[in-house]
């Protein structure tokens, strides 16, 4: 599950490790509609949070994959309250397309119980106004094998045939220690937790350091989701993971293959344009209160650094493989300025 | 005043900007007595934390000066309790040569009513057992002028008359933002006093880099009190004011200038072997609940890079002007086997 209730306050700081809840709507909206669900241009809404990892590689599918149009993206407050995740950042708090102040309503509207609280990513079915998924680990890879009919022109293939059994190790392992374990380390509240959670971090960062030593991106010459899910980590490591959740042992900016890396990812169209780093820093800093009571806001680091020449060119790829980058930004989705290196 | 009672649990952190205590004993140990203290072999004890950047300017004084066998050494344990330091790393818990269990009955047998609470470093009166200085601002330089008579041969000119007037006016612009910069943003509870403290602490950051670029030592070619100073910060930066005070517009470790000429003095004798790690980050992170609930202690960064080459030497200079270098640590003075790179 992805940003969700458990991660607020001190709610997550019990006397066990951080556990992330599974997913606990699971429905699938696929291209035959086997699962009640079918694809269609215009009746769903994808709800994100763009300080959340987990919501964010779908926003940044959506774009790669040229689903603008056909998805349409509703952006919740950095700031949840205590009904979660709300609409305050849309005139009149009111999600324009659902016209509800709080994604807990879509919830509500499609089931009386749920454990697990509400998280982003959602999608949400427009005519009925119920959560469909919240399935963020289907969620992506759905967006890239069921929804092709939709795909703009030169979308590329995010989860090839050929790559999955390595794609689905490799997202695993990459989901495991370093998308969930910073926040295994940074929700410890016993040491041995904490140091467990880091060491792992930092034993496959050099894993993944020395695979893309050689090679542009994670499968080779063109991008796949295994990039997207890396992405959604790596640029929020030095503004929150590294001081708020103590993965401190070095920073992006000081591992040249991964700092380059997620800088030539930032520069191509689809990543670096989904990403608020204002939104980030005030979720984390302001929303883990169990961890930071003062709720201040750190500073640093420079975000101008991330529009710096990488020269990732050089190892040579097809970012796109056969298909091209996506186009600009819709109007009216583009990150806060405050946001914006 | 150094590490004292308001800097720990949650009483730091009222609705005001931090402010540092002045010191309450002020009492001064000349070579004339003047102020019923003479200087004197053996009659005084330096109790300091290893943790205490206000403290470890003492220790590295007194090694540099080779006051080792005339004030000998107390070292409190990192974590006070609610009686604040004590020396519970001492054998029965007693300070072996004062046999107080707390610094406190130190201040108690000096006076009944002390504002500002129990601070390091403390310099007691081992005959009476009454606390003579806690004024860390004035001790050093009395260490380095006043003890003359018991300096070791060889011992450098910490404070050199001709450079007093430039030296005092740059050693308080680095005490004002960054020795205490950095608490003033780590303690802030409002957003605007954490920015100002941040802020000038990394503009005082950027002009102090661009003096040492091409001078060895902040007065020149020769090591200073000023130095001493500014060294104390610069070895707590990146694991403790980086991260826990949000200090993180960069580390250390990124300022080629700054971290060469910390790697350099960390080097010299007298320097990184007064050195705790383990101390330092002990303390920061388990002692200031107020902004770290859980009590974690951050496991990075890598401190082996302490030792590595810092080509500074090519900037030229005399370290120790006429004299030289301060030799090996007394036997039960070495830091802890955990706080050593």
């Amino acid at each position: 599950m992805g940003e969700n209730e458990n991660e607020r306050g001190n709610s997550a700081y019990g006397r066990k490790p951080f556990r992330r809840s599974p997913s606990h709507f699971t429905d699938r909206i696929t291209a035959n509609g086997a699962e009640g669900w079918p694809v269609e241009a215009g009746r769903y809404r994808l709800i994100a949070s763009r300080a959340c990892p987990w919501a964010s590689r779908a926003v940044i599918a959506r774009r790669l994959l040229g689903l603008e149009d056909a998805l349409s993206l509703g952006i919740a407050d950095p700031l949840q309250d205590d009904r979660s995740w709300r609409f305050t950042l849309d005139p009149d708090g009111r999600d324009p397309v659902l016209g509800i102040r709080f994604l807990s309503q879509a919830y509500d509207a499609r089931a009386s119980e749920y454990p697990g609280g509400v998280s982003v990513p959602a999608v949400v079915d427009v005519p009925s106004g119920q959560l469909v998924t919240n399935d963020y680990q289907q969620l992506t890879l759905d967006l890239a094998t069921e929804w092709t009919a939709l795909h703009r022109p030169g979308a590329p293939d995010l989860y090839p045939a050929a790559l999955r059994a390595e794609m689905d190790q490799l997202m695993a392992t990459i989901g495991r220690d370093l998308n969930n374990g910073v926040y295994k380390a940074g929700f410890a509240t016993e040491q041995a937790d904490y140091e467990r959670a880091c060491r792992a971090l930092f034993q496959c960062w050099e894993q993944v350091s020395q695979r893309l030593a050689g090679r542009r991106y994670l499968m080779g010459d063109t991008i796949t989701e295994a990039d997207i899910r890396l992405f959604t980590t790596l640029v929020r490591f030095d503004v929150v993971y590294h001081g708020h959740f103590k993965c401190n042992r070095w920073k992006l900016a000081e591992d040249p293959v991964l700092w380059a890396y997620a800088r030539d990812l930032f520069q191509t169209p689809g990543f670096g344009d989904t990403v608020d780093f204002d939104h980030i820093k005030r979720h984390y800093y302001q929303v883990h209160t169990g961890i930071n009571p003062t709720r201040i806001v750190a500073l640093g680091p420079d975000l101008a650094d991330w529009l710096t020449p990488h020269h990732r060119e050089e190892l040579g790829g097809r970012p796109f493989g056969d298909g091209t980058p996506p186009g600009p930004v819709p109007p009216g989705e583009e990150a806060s300025a405050a946001g914006r290196p």
